[in-house]
């Protein structure tokens, strides 16, 4: 049932092809403008406070990634998501790093209350860190979190009434009330730089079509890990690898989507 | 003929190196510098308002572009293209979504009325909006202009006194009085980002060893087309196909550029 | 001897991972990122001077690269810098592009006067800027030096205190007393942007888990080195050799690191 939610999701996607508006870091950029295209998205990279709100406004959908922050990027971030929230497209916040250090922490904790974010999706630490529960962190890497993860992500979605993703080989998707397991992807894309902020990227891409958090994002996942999958059929090694990942993204056909998703709700 | 004419400016690059500095976003920046580096070039990426002057001073070219700017950078574009200007090297403008944001079209604009600019390249939509005739823009993509644009493109170029490029499947290089079009390329071109962006970094290098703007951007864009059309014949997905743009304009022959150069003067 | 203490060095980057802190350019980042991946390490690339002392001093080493600098980003430097020497962390300084602008070449001064550089890594014309003898430079390429690199190397490694390495055809390392040189590596390496970025991150990475900055040099050129010639011996063009440039270095043996290094003292 779900894979057929998920292949609507895509169809609609390569139909509007819908603008998504990035204010993300100078490392992983070029991958996630590459990913929104291979989803079926428009991608916009704009980050000054002179334009953000203007972008923002003609946008689907609004990606906040603090990968490489500095409390400039995160007044565009503030700008950029009030016009995103008044004109009710969904923001999406990638916390890279949260925990790692206290301008990381801090700054996802502001964007959180200072905007309106419809979807936070973060590995384990970053997630343990900003839920409070406690997280632990080695550079932008997970090192784990306090507890059980689903329930970690469940309190912390219906306390700040928010849909958290918590990826990883399972990636976990809830509102506080629905909660979706997601079972594709490859190990392989954990040794590649980026494939969490590409997530972020196809995230919005599927935000910007679907009204429903929960699935978009699920179908994001679903749909990236698959192109994950059949990338890692083929390469073994990064560099191919990523090539591949965008490759397959791009080839993905409705009903691949419908058919390999492999998701349950717990 | 203009096929040979190509070859004699793809020849002089590749035993010149010139050197072309960049002031560009940090999108496609990567790309831009590996492209250029293909075509036979050296690139410089400065952008720092202490360093640029300096650096301007021992290209062989300048291009600016306008991906992701901000009111600083532009200062710098400013500032390295007025040394440009006073050691006589051309001045290649990328004017990326003007008309998506009022800061991109003032910042475009801008740069265009403060500067001896050689060579404007925008798609159809950007040029529309700086020359005034209007045109339509979806982030950074074109949404088409209004009116004829070889007309329009003519007709911006005599009056700035510029050389104007409008890419697009068929690409239009007029100074006003001569026009040539060229037909190279290939639509997956359409689906990789930053293509455009390479595009400009390819024209800046030829234009930096070839005195005459609308034969440098034909020739470069003739260049960068067929090693398209080539990538596209080996690769239909996008990851893929980027690897093979770089690749074929490496390997590109001058005798192969001047026997599938496809142009014609209107 | 020398390839059997390398497979040591990249054994223990395996098991250990060390974070790897780069403030670095915006041009050649993700592929610093992923080399890093590549050799064994974790890669956090994180530049706001609000964070970088805290980054800094969790991580194993520090690479400090300025390939598009500004005073801004060289405060964060200096910052993390003190931050590395107080935890005593190798901090390992590409100089790109000193000579070609005063701004580069002060600002190398600045970060070798103002911080307990472990490593300085530069192409010919870099050294020889730095070292005070005269180096020429083209943009960020080297346009060779006043004098013979070896001496010359040993001489400057000596008056400051640390490891220069010089890179070229033949890599040189010293310290002043002692001086390998590495005979790794390809000439494609030098038409593809970021290698030299590139071979400072993998020293970096290498640093981290070896007191000796000689061999943790020397050892990191041979690995990066050995991949490029595995790379080049399958793809002669620079787009898919650099993809099997990542892939060689990834899937390097510590068996094969020991026995295709080629490395002798001098």
């Amino acid at each position: 049932m779900y894979g057929s939610l998920f292949a609507d999701i895509l169809g609609r996607v390569r139909v509007k092809r819908p603008l998504v508006h990035h204010i993300t870091n100078y490392v992983t950029v070029n991958d996630c403008a590459n990913i929104t295209l291979c989803a079926g998205g428009s991608p916009v990279m704009a980050d000054a406070i002179e334009e953000v709100r203007e972008m923002a406004a003609v946008s689907g959908a609004l990606v906040l990634n603090i990968g490489t922050l500095n409390p400039s990027l995160v007044e565009s971030m503030i700008a950029a998501g009030t016009a995103a929230n008044s004109v009710k497209i969904p923001v999406i916040l990638d916390p890279v790093g949260a925990g790692a250090t206290r301008l990381r922490t801090a700054s996802a904790r502001q964007l959180l209350d200072e905007l309106d974010i419809a979807i936070v999706k973060g590995n384990a630490g970053e997630i343990g860190v900003l839920s409070g529960v406690g997280g632990a962190m080695k550079g932008v890497d997970s090192e784990g979190l306090t507890g059980d993860p689903v329930r970690i992500a469940q309190e912390f979605a219906a306390r700040e009434g928010i849909t958290v993703v918590i990826s990883g080989e399972t990636d976990i998707v809830t509102d506080g009330t629905r909660t979706l397991l997601v079972e594709n992807g490859d190990p392989l894309m954990g040794i590649v730089c980026g494939t969490g902020c590409m997530a972020s990227s196809v995230i919005g891409t599927f935000a910007a079509v679907c009204d429903d958090p929960v699935l978009a994002s699920a179908g994001a996942l679903a749909a990236f890990g698959i192109a994950g999958e059949r990338a890692a059929e083929k390469y073994g090694r990064p560099g191919a690898f990523k090539v591949a990942l965008f490759d397959e993204l791009a080839a993905l056909g409705l009903r691949e989507l419908e058919q390999s998703a492999r998701v349950k709700e717990v």
